[in-house]
């Protein structure tokens, strides 16, 4: 049978090649084909022509969108109230500064190519392929990114008396205690009917594997869970890291963000763009050129018999100017679109106003020593604390370098979010060296010129993602997808990978598409 | 308490700094202090004056003996029978030749900086400092290695049908299903006696995160899987993978090569060299600089009243030349020591025949389209088949380049390495493209330009690295820690972490530091 299988598909990829024999494979159920991307929607070169398209926002939606349009043939005009392209995709580099709506943050660090810090996504899952086929149609250069290090920290104030572990203790404690208690329905009556003793016997083999179990089917320990003293050369056996009580750590809800790198968007590989996410919105920019107007602030929507008419004030003069076309399409955050002077229906005011937008916020710092490599063996990856901080990350690029930048917060939970966003800068960053110092004891000695972002307070985003409720996702998410006359939505929030670059890509390649149908019927 | 102890540990911070705040939270069992790696032993400077060592071989243990020694005065010879130092540390690259002893192999295919492929080590865990800090020292730059990639293959002959999942469904499926089976115990006088209600619902609860379970404990699929339709813009809601039948995987012991990347030495954050693992040796045969002899083969091995006598043969010019020393560390491995004309002892003998080298292998090719990321979506890792081949090895590095060399095999079992060293490398190649199209059907068209390794026939190497099973090391290893009169071994094979390179740097620091000690109690 196998060699029959493998003969037929010799002979069909000797007739048809390679791709003939992926698809005879994928047709047989030999292969599991990856997750259909099919790509931007094929837009009949010169289809566009004649079509006047402005696009609100030059974050990834509004990017993509523009670019794909205007392959065929639509005429586009990208507004974008900031002076540079990317929106939530941005990378902060020496000389930055971070405008919040009531105050400014320069970015004072060294220069460097590995001295950088993304205040927005940071992270690319492999099966993001949207974004990623932007990626490599623009050049842009992609590394990996560690995200699940298992030498980084966990901590929890109420856990294990506040001890900091590894993650990988406790991820192999947390394996070793799930498959003793598994082994244990072996004995008994607990395991479905049917069973064999020799099924029996083969599960037990696999639990012992998987939990790292021993003879006796129970956990004592394991070197998955890292070493306290480190097998070496000549008589250094080493020694294992003792188990944790396991029944303590699972008592805290906390504790279970060990299962985070499961997870379908932060399994492995990740990955980030080399220099920093901003490179991405940066070469959507160069790509378009003059396509995309900075600073361009819209103020106002109006419906015309034809289409659109369009205000913007210019930040740098203050003049404002008038702009006619077709179609809209709104790809800035529905914070920023429902604060417009725009003729919308009441339905789609209503359904704008059912979103909910994360007060995420980060804090970076420098360090002029990469004290995370030097004494705690840190290459990447995040650790994790019960604290506000949530999370450090450490840079997956730049290792051995003498200076580094550190994300030293992530926070994205609504409370600590919202009492984020309403500190001065300085407490942030005050508050987020006195978390650390749990994971890093003397961190507020190795870090300085901090910048802490707070979405809800940046000008243009008013908010890190949108989040639908179930409720939201039934009523206003359909009503948001029809386009409200020439008025059309698109973004990271029209899309079912809300906070994530790919939905942005995957939301402006739907909505290109609903405008190619329709203009399409006008012209039959 | 929580407030005490941090006010304390401020205090400390204050006082020394953050070293000393490090020291107290680590002796308070506040922080899981990384595995002790002291360094090198600390030679007083000059205490090496007037004594002479010959080093056999120019590979990391060899090398590292070498470097540590001459900081300390030691006059210091490396003879090396290759013409380029690093031993099995090693980096294929366009225009390169693979000897094996009965037949060369050139390397055909494109040059490029991504385009290398490492036969011997490819991969350094965060853990492994010694191999670390000398990266750090001579200045080799490192990037993250994918080693556990949840968007690469697996399959096995025998289960599913031969089908190939993902490895995000075997793993997350097989968690579910132990997690399941956990949750049964909880309904039952199972668990220990002295569970609470209440701690039988914060495991259910656990249960529930770790494997995905739904409300009634029992697992139906997960996104965490993966998506048979990835979720996207607009009305595209996706679709996740649909289960596997667990019990059918779990029957095979190949499949429980899912929980590789949990174990010590795989877990990540894993590492390499940018440019191939190569740039390390090459990094210390810089800094050597002419204390290694190139191409000088070791004949002979004398004892004398004072030391060691040393015959070697120019390899370039065939002349033989002899050498004086006071020590001698035999750093190669003991395939090719134990051949040596030596005056070993005969417990010595005896104890260099203990041990075992693995006749691993590996094959990797050219591809002038990365076709693993452009139609797999794989951006490096690993894809396991229970085939020959065993493995798929994808580039860390060069995502979404014109081309790309992917290892095409990585075989370490006993049976199939020693049939693989029998097969000349055409059809070594040959065979390792028939298995490849289980898991990348079209394969034969995509690959050129193949080189195939087979350690046990790579001369001066005679094997990829040693085994010791439990016999041996109870026995053989401690006679060949000790020196035999002025001879002394070091190397992979004389630590616990054989296979790795850290094990050689661990036992060269090993064996410097038992050579200083005899030194130092002569001079007394």
């Amino acid at each position: 049978m196998t060699l029959t299988r493998r003969r037929l598909l010799n002979l069909v990829g000797k007739a048809g090649g390679a791709a003939a024999a992926y698809r005879t494979m994928a047709a047989m159920g030999l292969l599991p084909v990856p997750a259909a991307y099919a790509g931007p929607p094929n837009l009949p070169p010169g289809s566009g022509h004649g079509v006047s398209v402005v696009i609100v926002g030059a974050g990834i939606a509004g990017m993509v969108a523009a670019l794909e349009l205007g392959k065929a043939g639509y005429r586009c005009r990208v507004l974008e109230a900031r002076a540079r392209p990317g929106g939530r995709n941005w990378t902060l580099r020496s000389g930055d500064t971070v405008e919040e709506v009531d105050g400014s943050q320069a970015v004072a660090w060294e220069a460097g190519p590995h001295m950088y810090f993304n205040p927005g996504p940071a992270r690319i899952p492999y099966h993001h392929q949207g974004i990623l086929s932007y990626c490599r149609a623009l050049g842009v250069p992609l590394e990996p990114l560690v995200n699940d290090n298992r030498g980084a920290y966990f901590h929890d104030d109420k856990v294990l008396g506040g001890k900091t572990v590894l993650l990988r203790q406790g991820i192999t404690d947390a394996r070793g205690f799930v498959a003793e208690l598994a082994a244990k329905t072996l004995d008994r009556e607990a395991l479905d009917a049917g069973v064999s003793l020799a099924d029996k016997e083969r599960i037990a083999a696999f639990l012992k594997d998987f939990g790292a179990l021993g003879k006796d089917l129970k956990y004592h320990g394991s070197s998955r869970a890292g070493f306290a003293i480190e097998p070496g050369g000549g008589t250094e056996a080493g020694r294992r890291n003792e188990p944790l009580d396991v029944r303590q750590l699972i008592s805290s809800e906390f504790w279970w963000r060990l299962n985070f790198a499961e997870s379908a968007g932060m399994a492995a590989t990740m990955l980030q763009p080399v220099g920093g996410m901003g490179r991405i919105g940066e070469a959507f920019g160069k790509a378009l050129g003059d396509v995309v107007t900075y600073e361009a602030e819209v103020t106002q929507l109006r419906r015309t018999d034809h289409g659109a008419r369009i205000l913007w004030r210019d930040r740098k003069s203050g003049a404002e100017h008038e702009e006619t076309a077709d179609y809209v399409v709104c790809a800035a955050p529905l914070t920023v679109v429902k604060r417009l002077d725009a003729d919308f229906t009441p339905e789609v005011v209503k359904a704008m106003a059912a979103v909910d937008y994360v007060a995420a916020g980060k804090v970076a710092f420098e360090a002029g020593r990469r004290f995370w490599e030097l004494d705690d063996h840190i290459y990447g990856g995040i650790s994790w604390t019960s604290r506000d901080i949530t999370q450090i990350w450490y840079p997956s690029a730049g290792f051995h370098e003498r200076n580094g930048i550190i994300v030293g917060a992530y926070i994205w939970s609504d409370d600590i979010g919202e009492a984020f966003a309403k500190k001065p800068p300085s407490q942030r960053l005050a508050d987020a060296i006195a978390d650390a110092e749990v994971l890093h004891p003397g961190y507020a000695k190795e870090v300085k010129n901090g910048v802490a972002v707070s979405w809800a307070k940046i000008p243009f985003s008013g908010g890190a993602w949108a989040e639908w409720d179930e409720g939201a996702r039934d009523a206003a998410y359909p009503v948001l997808l029809q386009p409200d006359g020439p008025f059309y939505f698109a973004g990271e929030h029209m899309s079912y990978v809300t906070g994530w670059q790919e939905g942005a890509v995957r939301s402006a390649q739907y909505t290109i598409g609903q405008i190619a149908e329709r203009v399409a019927a006008r012209k039959i």
